[in-house]
């Protein structure tokens, strides 16, 4: 059986948007600046595709700009932010940030900023009496990503933006995890910056977007010609766009009821392991998590040697995120909930979507127990009692 | 009938590499960073469309890397440069280059960079004497891009990359024009930094690359994950780039005769159209120039009004570069060329392509004096004797 797992690393495309893409890289192939009936059908695509993303976090068409994905939208939220920061020299962001906003920060400490880092619980939740303490008048932009994909723990990013926003700083949320999977409206939440990122939500890669609140300042990461209101120069990714758009509103409409479906199986995908394999231990939150996270660390083993033997039996999961995979130190995330460095080295992550099933999960209840104890029979750091016969 | 003759603006991409797309938005979901087999099989697609991209150009492998466009290319390569460049403080542009690699120098200056821009002559080639008067010890980085997609002319690179080499200072080429028109080498051009685009060779839009000479040293433009041995971070976008490794080796393939069945509908077009309308002229050079590029100008009106009457009889066509459009400003390379401003007002630019033939050339031949004649007719500056009924 085929099961991939590995959602939160690349996601197929949704066929409708597929479709979409295909029909646009055929059709719509003039450039929304030019001044002929190929361009204005571009325009036009455009401008719907930005409705339909504005719309699925309750922003106005305006304040949304398409990049090439999250990771443009991070740089151009946080080094565009800290370029407008007028005086105001430090950062805050949350410990269990994506490398990409973690990198940046290191990129401006480098330029003389202040980077913070705000601590989380055992369980990812960000310590908002932390972020109080953290943020002040001297805070430029506080960062706190809407969920975190690896752990799959949804951090409570409205009180954080009221931290934010009482010193006079900014607020962004990367929100590539959340968006589709939760509800998020960025006028509840009070966020000025909110990342997008468009595989996430099923639609082609390569592109993002970002949410910019009318009135807020951001230099541009990509100069060139002006596009995207000269905040994102480059010829825009038309079919892309396109399929951004339309997969974000497939999301809205079908997020309440696929939540609920992969509730039922990320559920029964942990209860099954936890019940089925001992010292195996869920990270994360337990109940203020993604619909599609499991991430679970089994101890005395390492998390590779688990994701190349499930790989084995057609299973594909990760150990963190995969943007972080090719250094192999431990994910920094599950450092920052407290764990010890060989407990985060036995963790795994599944994520979920849209082609899985119960049957899927149910394999792979059925083949991990018998994957780890392999390897814990291999492993000299097993103890006695939970070596079996294999 | 309709003619779509903006080419240069946006270009359908090639039903192979469409195919190829779609596939890999079905297939290759895997993230090239995963430990897995969907991982391995993006990683092998990903190492596949790398050869081909150097192979179009003789590079190898491991001097490109891939970007989200023409534009990114530019950053990457003269942000990038300038960062590195170690005490020297100077960039050469010439004046005719893209308005992306020119707006970056505008935002080098005001970093404290020495931004000069090298003349180029009436016909719009670059005045290698002129810059070797410009290039000196303090310069970090000679831009001069391959061939400008607006009037068409090619540039003498390989001469301007020796003038920048024999001062110490890096060369950089933005190919975006050029790629797939005019063969391209990098060893024989001694170029170190080459900017190519995917959607200006048939391939999809949203993806580009650079091509960095081994030993070069920038500074990543794009900070985050590492992607792209740390030069470009953000999760590749595998069916992008597999569509422009595809692009490319189409390219490269049909080259040659492409370009020479282009040359021909190219001349028909401007010999037609200079012969049947009066004080019409060519802009650019006669015969150093992109096979597929026409660029006319007619006096007494204006290009915009010209492309809107051709528009309404299903020709699309340009005033010049579509990222630029916007403006309404004189194109500025028609102003580097020595044209008044009213003479740059009234440009056309037609830029071929695979779709085209010589029915559509000999349509457009048909309808433009026509429409000449009536704009004519309505302009206050037209003489008395070119005023015809119509």
């Amino acid at each position: 059986m085929q099961v991939y797992l590995d959602y939160g690393a690349g996601r197929p495309v949704d066929p409708r948007v597929l479709e979409l893409v295909s029909r646009c890289h055929r059709e719509v192939y003039g450039n929304p600046s030019s001044f002929h009936s190929k361009g204005f059908q571009a325009l036009e695509v455009l401008g719907e595709a930005r409705r339909r993303v504005a719309q699925l976090v309750g922003a106005d068409e305006g304040e949304i700009v398409f990049t090439s994905g999250a990771t443009e939208s991070n740089n151009l939220a946080l080094l565009g932010a800290a370029k407008r920061a007028k005086g105001r020299r430090k950062l805050v962001l949350s410990a269990v940030e994506h490398i990409s906003v973690l990198n940046i920060g290191k990129a401006l400490s480098r330029e003389g900023f202040t980077v913070e880092h705000c601590p989380v619980d055992r369980l990812g939740v960000l310590d908002l009496g932390a972020l109080e303490d953290l943020v002040d008048e001297e805070t430029a932009l506080v960062s706190v990503m809407a969920a975190n994909g690896e752990i799959g723990t949804i951090e409570p990013i409205k009180e954080a933006a009221e931290i934010a926003h009482d010193a006079g700083a900014l607020f962004h949320s990367d929100a590539t995890a959340a968006l589709g999977q939760i509800p998020l409206n960025v006028g509840e939440l009070n966020v000025d910056l909110l990342t997008m990122s468009s595989n996430d939500i099923y639609g082609p890669r390569g592109v993002g977007a970002l949410y910019i609140r009318k009135g807020v300042s951001v230099a541009p990461h990509m100069i060139g010609g002006g596009q995207e209101r000269g905040l994102r120069s480059g010829t825009e990714n038309i079919p892309g766009i396109a399929g951004m758009g339309l997969a974000a509103e497939i999301a809205g409409e079908e997020l309440e009821a696929e939540a609920e479906r992969l509730r039922g199986l990320r559920d029964a995908l942990i209860q099954g392991i936890l019940e089925s394999i001992p010292e195996s231990h869920l990270n994360g939150h337990p109940t203020l998590r993604l619909p599609g996270n499991a991430n679970i660390r089994f101890s005395y083993i390492e998390g590779e040697a688990l994701v190349m033997s499930l790989d084995a039996v057609g299973v594909q999961v990760s150990t963190g995120s995969a943007c972080a995979a090719k250094t192999l130190e431990p994910s920094h995330t599950l450092l920052a909930c407290g764990l010890k460095h060989e407990e985060a080295h036995g963790s795994l992550v599944f994520t979920l979507g849209k082609d899985n099933n119960l049957q899927q999960v149910e394999y792979v209840v059925e083949e991990l127990p018998g994957i780890v104890a392999r390897l814990r029979a291999m492993s000299p750091l097993t103890p006695e009692e939970l070596r079996q016969d294999v």
